[in-house]
């Protein structure tokens, strides 16, 4: 039952790179507004914004074995993805995990548990989204999984899927549909420039999206 | 039912600005401790300190129809204060909307709901308290209401009636009050920095507020 | 009921202080992963970490007469914790408190409840660990004590017990063993320098730490 | 500040029973999906179902003299409505009060913090919907205010307004809107009864409703 | 993106029922303690236990309208599982959706949200799990999906998965693995009883499950 | 570190059963309004009252093995109280743990966790007051500590404390003060026995208690 999957698809690294620069809000519009980890997920540092490939990880309540495990497995660019198999705000990763993610490429930790050593994640601009902040540590006695379906705040992830996270939270996108969404998001971002623009300049989007006749036809009063 | 109030009236810009000056603790005070809205109304940036009126939105879950509506409504000086019919944390705001409003005038957004693009709106510094940071978008499909009274937060607002928000939160004023809240706040203002040269020097609020026999009388030991 | 013990025995200043360098979570490893408060109480600010000892203070909801009470007690270096009798979260500190408590030599605030002036308590650089930020302020009615035993966000915590605080969060460490938890805390961060140095450079943890055969054992399997 | 409103208005006795009989679902449907309290607000003991007109209580945390006022003010028919100025848990109202409330005539209690003895709330038979169960007791130091107007669990309330409850929550009804909404709930039961006979033969919701060309129209493909 | 599939495959009615005699704490046992959906589901009447197969439903925050379409699809033993697309606590389910739930044989209700009419679920002994109570009524506006799978609850849920639910709360067996999971749970069922009669009997579980060594090695001491 | 005290002493056993009787509300009032535990306990069936003494459990997050070995030093009259290091809501105990406990004489167990077999616990009539109700398991793998002090739901417990638990909620009294405590609970219940009656004849609050002086001189004012 206690297994690490070893050979992990991961999406090309240019379209990856493309979904990290368009940031969690867009790609979330993207895809059909679909794929937001819950906003129990919060940055523990703000300003970061990544994305990468899953390498997931299903862990017992209080127990961060898993992670030292996992670590091996994260190639250049890999994001970490923790769930707990039962709800946990222990603090299973610190700096010191961190100085070894980093030194494997990891670009980041989502996790739906808690962290610690949180000023050093900041200094050494590592970033994590957690669920909580937690000195409180962990054993390491029993066994869970790397590399096998998870679900995270709310939503399922496989291992290979695209990670994107920022201040606004965490969105994963299937590995099978990033490069059609990060080209959907290429164009969004377009788009959403010549809105900005229009905007700025006074036009309202009652005007710009054209809403006035349906706002209407739906029984909107005016007094 | 779902309606647009297009005549707001509003309290003087002075007073609303000597509001602001005071900060949303002092207002309280100021006010007899009252007014303020629930404590989970957070900024989604730290630093900002502003007051003004309140352009009231009733929204269904899901839905940021009313915020494109409620904009038209906004005059320099106001503030976007939304409610939704039942909680909902998605994120109903975002940077194109916040450009939009800060074309028209708009100091802030106050959302018992959610709102994205955090790291924008800090970078546009334009100031919002939410109930949660959400990249989760939200439909335009059914009509909500705007400057009918709502009801954010735990606090009853009127199209009109002022708000003030800082890093400790948001507090409501009365339209018709506020020139006398406004004139409270400043004398209290200037009553605070005198006990706080005192208690700086090292005098104890149990002698500056003559506190003792009172303590004593209802029967305090020292051991 | 209601009385102050004004005779509080503190740690020695050198081991408050070195317990103060080590931080938070190692602390709390270094006297057998015990002594966290709960996750509930945040920073108010981040980026400070002190250590001090503990005044105590037991108070009734929405009432902080105690806190003036309690100012008197304070020598320089000591850290004030509150708990009200039953949940509260409003705002019971604030500049006004912040400025006689840093002129009586206090290091910090932990309290389960609220605090308001944030702005200003980051700007005066005092410290605050808060279970909620809010302005709605507090009367003063009802008597509490002061340095007697307390339960503070599920810890219990004597007057002069030393309080660890940092980004992490807060621990206790009972003041008679200080000493022997801040040599631990000590010997466990050099050796910290040298893991962090080795995992800098690549190397795993499953080796490091000679985990390899204690998970065959247990059954995890690669695949 | 601190007021007692002695006279109250209360709406005609057989719209409130209408109201009550009609309960709380069908009544926030007759009002247009609008007034129900927010679900933190649950029966202490199942099955109980009531209208009644409010009497308001606003009162300081952890202080429940007011209700020793405002059971002075009730009538038969009435139901007390309590909303702490900042929130609480504590157990304001136990078995003496509910013994004088029933002497009085009351139906109920509504209330945004605790009550206690709740086995023999439900032995008397007085239904009280609460935020919470709790031992903790109250104080009687600090006033507040009878029948002004509150906002209790997200509604504005006001002294007179019809209050509904049962094991679905609260829901309020404005007293000028009582006849209206009561006549509207009467029509709504009847249509209420044939549909269910139509859906217990086996009927479905799409041909009784007719929502079959619509979902259509909107795209909703079966495959 | 909206669909509706009519084709779904269910596991063996024996099957179902060996596991919905065996209870939740059972089942989730004899499958490795996986499958529990989170705590945030409760019965909204004790004294329930049921198990039948999953038919899914993804519908908007506030909009119950996908309930009606997947009534339809409903066969005999049928249980209905909702999540909302983002959170939401409103009342998506009453007493008429399940007079027609009832009439096309479904046996249940697992919702990530809010049901009302729930005196009358219970007189019917329609059994619900729900996040919430709440008379708060939705819209039928916005089109979801009809057996796709979904996560509810911090589960993944495939449509014929089945679904067992009892005063524990909710587990989810996936439909290729009810036959298996179903013998071991007869089995553990057979073994429990005899457990039962010797633990009756005064024997300790340190001894019938001979923890005393192992105590004893991890270094345990009697004081 | 992990360690069983076996050599516990308990209050005198008549004295434990006026506590039960009296019930925690009553008792919570005798000792000077302290003791309680938090409102997050709740009973997971309602109609019992017990009062015993602790045995004191503390577990790791999701590992119930301390509870095997707490059962052997139950008495009769014990009630099992437990508190997990780090927050956890797994079901810890069930029917089998409570067969065990009931052949033991335990009267019922305090648990800041998770149960499961709820409905098996209420057919046996095992009282239990707990954090949540789920059927996720745990494992035995660390060890934790048996009769020692332990922080329960924000109260310091200690072994052989005296625990009372209803439907009110839990609380606990210190061994030394049982006695004491016991009495005046006693003449407490007596004297609400005549307040009731006064009361239920129609006899003001304001009057049999003599608050109009204090009212008025507070300010109020009757309008």
């Amino acid at each position: 039952m206690a297994v690490v999957v070893q050979n992990v698809r991961r999406a090309d690294p240019e379209v990856i790179d493309t979904l990290g620069r368009a940031g969690v809000a867009t790609v979330h519009e993207a895809q059909g507004r679909t794929g937001c980890l819950g906003t129990l997920l919060r940055p523990v540092w703000r300003g970061a914004q990544v994305a990468g490939s899953a390498i997931t990880i299903s862990a017992p309540p209080g127990d961060n074995w898993m992670l030292h495990v996992a670590i091996e497995q994260v190639q250049p660019g890999d994001i970490l993805v923790l769930a707990p198999t039962s709800p946990c705000e222990d603090g299973y990763f610190g700096d010191l995990l961190a100085t070894s993610a980093l030194a494997r490429g990891a670009r980041g930790l989502v996790i739906e548990a808690g962290v610690r050593d949180v000023a050093e994640l900041q200094a050494m601009q590592f970033p994590v989204w957690s669920k909580a902040i937690s000195a409180q540590g962990t054993v390491k006695e029993t066994l869970g999984s790397v590399n096998v379906p998870i679900i995270c705040a709310g939503q399922s992830i496989a291992p290979g899927d695209v990670i994107c996270a920022d201040d606004d939270g965490v969105v994963v996108v299937r590995r099978a549909d990033a490069a059609d969404v990060a080209e959907k998001a290429r164009v969004r971002l377009a788009q959403e420039q010549v809105k900005r623009a229009r905007l700025a300049k006074g036009e309202l989007g009652l005007d710009m999206y054209d809403m006035r006749a349906r706002l209407n036809a739906k029984g909107l009063r005016y007094i």
